[in-house]
């Protein structure tokens, strides 16, 4: 299967991936060196584009310091999609790059009528827990709530500083532009976002280094606007944010993966019960109304969510997709049998994940700065 | 002279104290226990409205806990205007109140090119300082600038999360109706500035307790609006903060005394020839136009600008005040004879108070808490 053979853009129709693409500068994805075709989303072109991530390959090439930040929303539970960056955390942190997470507490509090501590609770539980399950040494991570950014002072009061500066530089336009509506509490989440991206570099942290962040292609405006806000502003010294865009997951009915949506997405805490009812019912189909023509005519991985979680997350073996991919295709495999090899991997992954899940609950609290 | 007699709203034309209080619910001062009579800000009704201070009285009389909350704007000189808040804070410490002292440094960064390091260099140099010489005792005093609010973490979190959380709470419209003009950069210093009124109540902090800012009535927006801001906030206890008013203390021009406006004020600093020059020449005078119709018809007092200078800072004495008033609004006093005696009364004071400037320079670095 080569690297551009599928392209789910068609597979979620509100995203128009190649005007983003167009429009904002965001570039396709480079040659990279062999150690990340080692990994699948970049061998499958899942992660398909990036703006200035040359400079972090020459920093990984050179083994100069690198910092991977990334953010995380505490509600709702953690689910498959969310899979996707945990996997990137995991794979640069082998790589040598530290990981800052930040816990967007205060944005969460700022959106919905949560409380600080049950965001936090939720945070641990759900995200933190999950992480470590799937082999991310949190130890050797920077991981905080914006409501704490540190134990230490001097590092909490650089970081919420950097935040109150970035207002100098930024427009109410510049906010509407990302957000649409704007009111006070996005405009102050969205500082607080662009501290995120940037204080790592602040000499009470890592000092100037380079910094990339993986997302969601429709995260983009939020990097455009710190980036932004970021060169205009003369007494810091930052080296430009990298990034890179990947695809989403799709959700089971083929829209976006939600957590407010539960037959959305199936979470890291399904039953294997659960995991089939919601295959079996509601993942979407690319197979023919009846067997007589998916047999005759064939079916259409592309836009088959089974299909497409064994791509983005369950089968690691290109040949063996490949081969799942080409009988579908040709009608030779039907939807109820692809459908049996996606919730038989999922469950095989889920039972190992649950497990290793409940040895990360001891030793995950030890490792956040408390409040 | 009683407490009416001078109303200084005819003073400063573009203020109409009397619909401040009609409309925004702002009250003339009540009855007051003696101890109050005696500082003369309030015997003149210099301070002359507040709302919800019957509170802080009760609390000053039961010794219960207090906190005085100001704030500075850490550009500019420091100048006479300044010295009637620098009064009130030595006024309530004395009286028990702890003193809370936010350098708005953040703010002064939004609003004007300079950065945090200079910025910090004039509050030392030229508030602090003077605040000490008159008479503060700042080690008993809590001084912060925003940048840095405490050298403790978890005091620092909890003021910017307490920051970040107003946003919630608040609207677009509300910040316009304070600031006309609404920018990220100003937006962002406000809800900074409503965290610097509220945050002592914290658990981190003083707890919940009565706090109370003294302002001049042209700040009173600011406090509406976080005011406002904290009744909608059910997750956090607070007291509903009181504040007191005062009137400017008029400008050489008659205007406002403004850092910006070098002929406008006379600073701390100044030196015997420079009040001298300043009184003599920019002075407003409420004198008649020649010698022969001021020994006349006497001058006016109410809007002559070295009188209001004796009363509201140099003559402490309410005999001799008047006895001045009378013999200039009958015409026995000239206008130049009354400026004689103001120079002289600024210069006695501003030779001791540099003298203990100079003391009060080596002591105070250590009081702070460093960035």
């Amino acid at each position: 299967m080569t690297k551009n053979q599928v392209t789910p853009w068609e597979v979620k129709g509100n995203v128009d991936y190649e005007k983003l693409i167009e429009e904002f500068g965001i570039k396709p994805m480079e040659k990279l060196p062999e150690v990340f075709m080692k990994d699948h989303f970049f061998r499958r072109g899942i992660i398909f584009a990036q703006r200035d991530f040359g400079k972090i390959v020459e920093a990984i090439k050179k083994k100069k310091k690198i910092v991977m930040m990334t953010g995380l929303m505490p509600t709702g539970k953690f689910h498959l999609g969310h899979v996707i960056v945990a996997k990137q955390m995991i794979f640069y942190q082998k790589l040598g790059a530290k990981i800052y997470i930040a816990v967007a507490d205060l944005e969460a509090y700022n959106a919905r009528q949560i409380n600080l501590k049950e965001l936090r609770k939720n945070a641990i539980e759900q995200y933190l827990m999950n992480y470590a399950a799937l082999g991310l040494d949190l130890k050797k991570c920077d991981i905080y709530f914006q409501s704490a950014r540190s134990r230490d002072a001097k590092k909490s009061n650089a970081y919420y500083t950097l935040a109150s500066n970035f207002s100098r530089y930024s427009t109410f336009n510049e906010f509407k532009a990302v957000y649409g509506e704007i009111t006070p509490g996005k405009m102050n989440a969205s500082l607080l976002q662009a501290a995120d991206m940037f204080h790592a570099q602040l000499p009470e942290f890592e000092g100037k280094c380079e910094v990339f962040i993986p997302v969601g292609v429709d995260q983009d405006p939020h990097i455009r606007l710190a980036r932004g806000m970021s060169q205009k502003m003369k007494d810091y010294e930052f080296s430009q944010i990298a990034s890179t865009y990947h695809f989403f997951l799709p959700g089971l009915k083929n829209g976006k993966m939600s957590s407010s949506d539960q037959m959305s997405y199936i979470a890291l805490t399904d039953s294997p019960k659960e995991v089939e009812t919601k295959i079996k019912k509601y993942a979407f189909s690319g197979g023919r109304d009846t067997l007589e023509e998916h047999k005759k005519h064939g079916g259409n991985p592309d836009i088959d969510v089974s299909f497409q979680y064994l791509k983005f997350l369950f089968e690691p073996d290109d040949k063996k997709l490949d081969e799942i991919e080409k009988k579908y295709r040709n009608g030779e495999m039907t939807t109820g049998e692809l459908k049996k090899i996606t919730i038989d991997k999922i469950n095989a992954f889920l039972k190992e994940h649950q497990k290793k899940r409940e040895l990360a609950k001891k030793q995950i609290e030890k490792f956040l700065s408390k409040p």
